[in-house]
């Protein structure tokens, strides 16, 4: 066994060698595929950016139309999968809901096309779950809540597809480009969590689809990607309970108790700006007027900001704008997480192709802190 | 960003602190909460293991019999659970079944239960989970095959339960005590992909059910798990063309076409043997007679055993005896790698347990190795 010393979290380790991305921290940049992940925000849309995520390149023209035609086309879900999801229990978080469904899905491919782990195979698999996921996203959680059934509407756009299904109504210019470009900035960010467990699962030669389970299942955690929809709550109980007037104290009551407040801090950003909360945050003030308490919360989430940066040195992560932002375009809380892993399944499509393309087992050691030598 | 070299697959690197079990490669050991598995399986049945490798002690008489009446009283699955069975695609893998089943469950615990990730609240979880997979791997199996429902019998032990449920018939005493074995050795191995994908999806605070998901949808690989499957059809392979006389040149044409032969070789054991193997190698020749081709598949799987020594200097893994043991207890050979992962629940509930107690979020770096620079 080669002797390393021990890094708890796998904190600076490196786990995979990729070309799909990389956050350069020195430099501020999130790295796509060569490009700035927020300069593509600014000037991409989300199936341009994921296109470029899956295939390595930024489309032509005909190759765009080609992508979206296909999103489209495979959009609506098999009878069966809504027939899953009417089974839920009432209950279950809509993000068990997508992982329950995006499992049940491997059992409609054809057999030998979910074994292939080639590229292609991968890139096909992972399109069609890609096109997909909105409508499972949306009908998981009307059929939670005993609503019925909303079809993808082939005339929409992918973010304008997802927004009006999540919302039951047709979005306007303003909410269908802002919702595109979170969705853009949720799409892909080197090796978070659940796409190194994506990987993990992967490396056993193991199908596309258990390896975006195993995302799903880590993207549910408060650690992760849960962080969207508890800053949300925190944003309302703060509203709640005295608004910006009182914002200040509810953090600092908060801090001395020892308790978390999400949305700020991330493992490799450290002590600096999120690039993705920068650029989301831009469009906080265009969107407080949607909401009668718009402004409000939008005034909360600049103090807590403020607070969390003089009291502890933090800065917010990616799911502290845009928990409020979801929140401001009118999509229930309980969505916020399973949208991250909408747009981050271009992303983990990409890894897992990558992974199965030059595979190695994961499979580390352990240090081993039990007794030794009882007997039974 | 902390400079270490990368090691693909993180061979050699120490991914987490653990008290459950340590493969002692040295000593050829496999250390579980202090003892020698070996010994355990040997001497102690599987619930007794379980709840050693649960609780981290062995039970006492009181202790034990308070274990099995719960593994008992929880062994039903809930109506729903069997409907959700019988709505699975026909031509899904029964592990696909198990995986999708885990995830539909986390929806019917109460939802303050699913979230508390205390040591006792998942040791709860943990326990009604082992209960149930016996049921939800036949019912998957038997539902995927359109074969009706059979119930679990309380008035049957752990081992007997499952295996009358698997094979729909009463087992005789040799076959509960050889299939009760394999479950030991199956329970825990340190740090293998499945239980490595667990940790770190618990590590976002994720709950339970979510990082048994991930475990199961890596078990399903070919490189994992799905070993034991391979190794059963290899044999029969070999069985039908040829049969022992045949075996050699059956392994040396696929080695010599670059093929990979299953159930040979271990990350951590390299070039000795698995002492799980050894064990179960024992019981061969006492079951061979349970099938009529039961001698000469024996046979074969000396033969195979002994050229890939001799060719490529590899030992058998637990994965190559396991697969022809459960052949020869006439179990379906679908069901193998699911059978695994029912004996490896009791491990999985451990680490994720071991690992909410004192979590550290997984989020290694990378290595970056595509292009920079490029404008949209």
């Amino acid at each position: 066994m080669t002797q390393v010393s021990y890094s708890p979290g796998l904190e600076g380790v490196i786990a995979a060698a990729t070309s799909i991305s990389y956050l350069d921290v020195e430099h501020e940049q999130i790295v796509l595929r060569g490009y700035d992940l927020i300069e593509l925000a600014r000037v991409k849309r989300y199936t341009e950016v994921a296109y470029l995520t899956l295939y390595g390149h930024l489309p032509s023209a005909d190759e765009l139309a080609g992508f979206e035609g296909q999103l489209r086309a495979d959009a609506e879900l098999p009878e069966e999968v809504y027939r899953l999801l009417e089974l839920l229990p009432p209950r279950m978080h809509v993000i068990d809901a997508q992982r329950t469904a995006l499992s049940f899905l491997a059992g409609l491919e054809d057999p030998d096309e979910l074994r292939d782990s080639s590229p292609e195979a991968n890139l096909r698999k992972g399109v069609r779950v890609l096109a997909r996921m909105p409508g499972i996203t949306a009908n998981a959680y009307r059929a939670l809540r005993g609503l019925r059934r909303v079809r993808p509407d082939p005339s929409f756009g992918f973010a304008e597809g997802f927004l009006y299904m999540l919302t039951g109504s047709r979005p306007d210019a303003e909410a269908v480009r802002v919702f595109d470009l979170t969705l853009t900035c949720y799409i892909e960010h080197e090796m978070p969590n659940s796409t190194f467990a994506a990987r993990v699962i992967a490396s056993t030669l193991s199908d596309l689809y258990g390896a975006l389970v195993g995302a799903a299942a880590s993207l549910k955690g408060p650690l992760h990607g849960g962080a969207n929809e508890a800053v949300a709550h925190m944003l309302l109980d703060i509203l709640q309970h005295g608004g910006a007037a009182a914002a200040e104290s509810y953090v600092l009551e908060r801090l001395r108790r020892g308790e978390r407040i999400m949305g700020f801090g991330h493992r490799v950003y450290m002590r600096r700006y999120d690039p993705r909360a920068l650029l989301m945050r831009e469009f906080l003030p265009h969107l407080a007027a949607r909401r009668p308490e718009g402004e409000e919360l939008v005034r909360i989430h600049g103090v807590v900001e403020h607070v969390m940066q003089r009291e502890k040195g933090l800065y917010p992560n990616a799911d502290y704008p845009a928990g409020l932002i979801y929140y401001l375009l009118g999509i229930p809380i309980e969505l916020y997480t399973p949208i991250f892993l909408v747009a981050r399944t271009a992303g983990l499509v990409a890894h897992v192709t990558e992974q199965h393309a030059n595979n190695r087992l994961f499979r580390p050691r352990v240090l081993y802190e039990g007794p030794r030598g009882l007997r039974p």
